[in-house]
């Protein structure tokens, strides 16, 4: 059983970008009502492709969560912006194997960019509406690798 | 006083897109658990530019609310997805004179893109926290104009 950690931007750093409006704007605009915490997403995609916005919505689910599949996208970063204040796990992975599986509780206000080529397991809301704006690769090419698990590992959090 | 109107796509398109999770999704994913509403966003970004993601807290605003100022982005569209399921005024005009706004309410789920070049007013929440990601314009050159009007256009709504 893995445990799921409050999401960071220090723990997340080898897997991606946590966006969020903690610490000091890079800068004030709308004269002084707006703080603007700048280009927070390190998107990086193959030639051939560009950025494209898109809504997911998902089935929440519950946890213990039974993960048996992992994910990765070798032409282009993804970033997923919740559209709800609900929290919502994240998994990801140093190597396409269980032993190599980390999860985090993302806050409300926290929406994530896995770099390009992250091994990340699918979008798992833990509340409804499952509700996310996602800002990936829109292009030619093959975008999806997944490998799957035989025996699942079981994913939990103290509290989400 | 102009009365803000419930935001929808067909009335919204002559400045940008809405993005939400209406209808049917353009395809199923992840095993049958999420829909994708693929790719909704008009993301025309100059040259020598290119889509980065941040995010803005802007300070809740009351209504009515005094419009004095209209700005646009010669370089770039400007996608704006609330992070909370907070409704928010989207403010555009089909020129920078105040007898050319019209005002919208946008629903919960409903993310907007302004198209490149559009006319509109800054980001207006109505409930705190005012946070929202953006995706705009990265890159060299001038890409704010503004106009500000010596009367200013009166804004409000039924509910919101």
């Amino acid at each position: 059983m893995i445990l799921a950690r409050p999401l960071t931007a220090a723990d997340f750093a080898p897997f991606g970008d946590v966006l969020d409006a903690a610490g000091d704007p890079d800068r004030i605009i709308n004269a002084g009502l707006c703080g603007r915490f700048h280009d927070r997403a390190r998107l990086d995609f193959a030639a051939g492709g560009r950025a494209g916005v898109s809504i997911f919505n998902a089935v929440p689910r519950a946890l213990p969560y039974a993960l048996d599949l992992v994910e990765r996208h070798p032409l282009g970063a993804q970033c997923f912006i919740p559209m709800t204040q609900h929290p919502y796990l994240v998994i990801v992975a140093s190597a396409p194997t269980p032993d190599a599986v980390q999860a985090f509780i993302a806050a409300p206000g926290q929406a994530i960019n896995f770099h390009r080529g992250t091994w990340h397991g699918v979008l798992t809301p833990l509340h409804a509406p499952g509700l996310f704006a996602v800002v990936d690769y829109i292009g030619e090419g093959d975008n999806l690798q997944e490998v799957t698990f035989d025996t699942p590992v079981m994913i939990t959090a103290p509290q989400a």
